[in-house]
């Protein structure tokens, strides 16, 4: 037998046990007469003493010849400690111990396996079975399980069934690229993985499940960024008869539950935004609403003025740090050449100082009076004391570039407190999106979501008008979740197809049992997915998912622990009939 | 809102309430002056009423002209019916209804979408969503559901930590073969679809998670059977610190606990049995113990008696049929043709008859006198009026071809009741198997099973005499789960490798992350996996583990709904860089 207890309960109460416990050697320390060792497993830390005179000689000399993170066998008699440990659930005793076993030994690990690590992220991903023997990033990994559970809790009360959905299915160039799969048995094709359980949920909607959910992985062929992996894992949800009041109650319920079970958060109701507004407020479809600091509009009062930048931009916008007429030349300086960088991409910035003794000082003074300043600072809500930013230029893409500067002035202002979560629902999203490049409309969100009811009628006219009865959910910036009421009817599932540039042939080839299930009674029908490495990333207080994946991949794809993507024998490729074309 | 209530809930107690239900149409019976309608959905079923004379022309007219599947909202009052239908728990009210809303209609299903329908297997898979519609494959899918929920109620109650491995991993040649998957970050490399998380849960042990499960997809692909799919769900589970009898219990608690609160039935304790036992006794390493009939060796006493047949055979093996000795010539004949097909593979078989009247009849009286056959009939433990029949040849085949008669035996006797389950835990499998094909040693679990500690010097002299820490659970003849104690040294996994074959290269290509990993501090630990689809199945009391998926492949892996594999475009192809090969 290995262990009596593990190394995280013994109190006072156990004192003159015998006892068994097995676990890493966190520490030895040898002092003269005495030694102790940090015995830990994944449930704490318990002290192991030995003691010269009392220990006999050969354990003794074990015991001080003992590496870190040796895996040791300990026997022995728990005692009350002398000086005892506040800070661990097993400070009031230690282990007296008769016999010791070396289970396995231990190379010196490459970084220390503490909670704050000299190691690397490469060295960290080289040897990630190191990395996750550190309590921070356990416990990410024990807050995800804690997660997945209490979700499975609420789910299953309100009566969703979860239902395994294929992982090897077909290939659509709709949407992110597939990850594709050679099929042996079938020379020529291929399977592909799923970017998400999409038209499989809907099939189990018109089989009458009713309400289904899946906690499942799904796979994107993108370039990575720091917040994506090209498996991730999803909360996926479909609900029957429902329109989107319910929906939104349901998930508005589960992230409640999550917060309040989770981490003892009670979240009030979720406010509603339209896309319009978030866009027009924020400069963002996911608006961190932990801080106001709104965009205004002075587009109407400062064209018409002479001064040319202002006169060519379709909008002028503002928004107001609050104190901010001190900020020095350089201060203003510094968030100009911000603003111009070019993941922003602002071309300049014009600030006004809402001066204290009433006045104003601006970088277009030569262009308006005080009287029009005055106008601005109304419309954007400054008091004096108060800077005010302005960008223009092209609508969408000033909106998003004064929604940055806005949050770097609430990350600057610490006005984003990350012990505050801030929920949202994004409505009325439009259905379709223009692309420049293809030269046609692609889906907002993908091609299943319905138009809003009352906006049908604009399809053919003006399909970019028309708004999705599609939502998202927003938590602090970050989108969490989304989702759409989706079409169930064939005739307009066909018109979608057509907006979105497919041929009939098109359509059928990759959507055609999906059009034809359509005509065997579909319920109507709607859900959501909730990116559950966000969520848990988010809930846990980071911005990167990797810490709340046990085995994730670096930016270019790669496993560089198990050295994964890597060549396949030719006779595999053989057998797939595959030639690599170099 | 399309409903206040589902088609399941109503009864005597809401007589009076108005009430809105959505759902399909099961059933439309018109009787000239009233029509009921069967609606039905996930919940079940709730009987319509239309009068003539009471109910709004238009909407009788309406009501009658619904086809089967029709998806519609009826708005209502309940009211009491006078021919109650005692056969569901609806049955004592109906609804008189207002308004009726056809919210799609639907095609004429091409089968039936009732507990016994009229499609068969294509048609259905084919249509698949229909099929889900049938209460019968909808149940199998909740069942499945409710497996997986018991499931993780017992492991996260036992301390086990839901990780998600990754899927995307690399091609290790050993095994079955692996689905590959093509990166386009990294061309000419590919990553490998896992066909089980094994040495990720080995490194999660390393990282001291302790207990770790997941329900997790795993793939193989392999030239299908019946019982096999591309992609299958195992319950992947592995600990720390443990030897073979806490995992024993361990999942022996698991599966009692599936069984008591799935299907209310209590199992007695499992009992184990060697592999050699199981091989001599039964001639399966999964037996079917619901019921004897054991396999007896007569080898001692057949030989040497001067039949050619007996003294060319290694074996010389019986099974003894109950109150067989009035089978005919032709059933006996019948038997003889079974046991010769091609898939049992006996050269012949051999009969003895014990006569009620003392006697024997043999079809080799010519060799043996009655006072050999009564030893026979001794060893094989016959009575008077049985029937005994021997196999012989080769010891391997032919325990398992007599083991493939007594289980048709079994059946055409009917003594495998399927109310009964009967577990058993088969321990002391061999660690390799010599393969003459390939002139090596495979390993019969895989290659990170520990070997006994007391066969461990047989390793170099003796490789095939070597017992593995490794057992299987087996109920009613499925194996439903295997696993072993795993190999936590980085030597033993060498000479294991090297035993396997592997140059050193190889195994550093392959699992060079693992042994690595051995270096820092690997504790004992071992675990186990359940094939999910199998043990769905097998509680649902079905033989096809594709009941029990809710979108299976077919025999050559194609999924004919969504018709996949497919082919995908030339620019997908470059992409990734690759050519099909003709």
């Amino acid at each position: 037998m290995f262990r009596t207890h593990n190394c995280g309960e013994l109190r006072l109460k156990d004192v003159n046990k015998e006892v068994v416990l097995s676990g890493w050697v966190q520490k030895v320390r040898d002092k003269g007469g005495m030694t102790w060792i940090d015995l830990r497993d994944r449930y704490g830390i318990t002290q192991l003493i030995f003691e010269e005179g009392k220990s006999d000689v050969a354990l003794l000399s074990r015991a001080k010849k003992l590496g870190r993170e040796y895996v040791v066998k300990a026997q022995g008699s728990v005692v009350e400690r002398v000086a005892k440990n506040k800070n661990i659930p097993t400070g009031q005793i230690e282990i007296v111990v008769k016999h010791l076993e070396i289970l396995n030994t231990s190379l010196v690990p490459p970084f220390i396996i503490e909670d704050e690590t000299d190691g690397g992220e490469d060295l960290r991903m080289k040897y990630r079975y190191l990395d996750l023997r550190r309590n921070t990033v356990r416990n990410n990994l024990i807050l995800r399980h804690k997660i997945n559970q209490i979700t499975r809790h609420y789910l299953d009360g309100q009566g969703f069934i979860e239902v395994e959905t294929p992982v090897l299915i077909k290939s659509t160039p709709e949407g992110a690229r597939d990850f594709v799969v050679p099929s042996r048995m079938n020379p020529g094709e291929f399977y592909a993985l799923p970017q998400s359980p999409q038209t499989f949920k809907q099939l189990l909607m018109i089989s009458g499940f009713d309400r289904y959910y899946q906690i499942v992985k799904c796979f994107r062929d993108e370039d990575l960024r720091a917040d994506r992996q090209p498996e991730f894992t999803q909360i996926d949800c479909e609900m029957s008869f429902v329109d989107r009041e319910i929906v939104l109650e349901t998930f508005e319920g589960l992230t409640k539950y999550l917060f309040q079970e989770v981490l003892g958060i009670s979240l009030k109701q979720f406010p509603r935004m339209s896309y319009h507004e978030a866009m027009n407020k924020y400069g963002s479809d996911k608006p961190d609403i932990r801080f106001e600091m709104l965009i205004n509009s002075i587009t109407e009062v400062a064209k018409g003025k002479g001064f040319n930048v202002f006169d060519q931009s379709d909008v002028v916008l503002a928004i107001v740090v609050p104190d901010g007429a001190e900020y020095s030349r350089k201060q203003i300086d510094t968030l100009t050449e911000w603003v111009k960088r070019p993941q922003i991409g602002a071309k300049g910035m014009v600030y006004v100082k809402c001066l204290p003794t009433g006045g104003y000082k601006s970088s277009v003074d030569k262009f308006y009076s005080t009287k029009d300043l005055k106008v601005w600072a109304e419309i954007a809500g400054a008091q004096s004391g108060d800077l005010i930013l302005v960008l223009s230029g092209p609508k969408d893409s000033t909106q998003k570039a004064i929604g940055e500067l806005r949050l770097e002035m609430g990350r600057r202002l610490k006005l984003m407190d990350p012990q505050i979560y801030s929920p949202l629902w994004v409505v009325d999203f439009p259905l379709l999106e223009w692309d420049d490049h293809t030269e046609r409309y692609h889906a907002k969100h993908h091609p299943f979501t319905s138009p809003h009811r009352n906006d049908q009628h604009l399809l053919e006219e003006n399909p970019g008008a028309v708004r999705a009865n599609a939502y998202d959910l927003v938590i602090n910036g970050v989108e969490i979740g989304g989702g759409s009421i989706r079409i169930h009817d064939r005739s307009l599932q066909q018109t979608m197809f057509k907006l979105l540039g497919f041929t009939e042939q098109e359509a059928k080839a990759q959507f055609g049992f999906l059009m034809q299930a359509f005509e065997y009674g579909a319920p109507p029908h709607g859900g959501i997915a909730f990116g559950f490495d966000r969520l848990c990333a988010l809930m846990g207080g980071s911005e990167s998912i990797r810490d709340y994946i046990a085995f994730p991949k670096n930016n270019a794809g790669r496993d560089v622990m198990i050295d994964s993507p890597s060549a396949i024998s030719q006779e595999q490729l053989d057998e797939l009939g595959l030639d690599i074309n170099d």
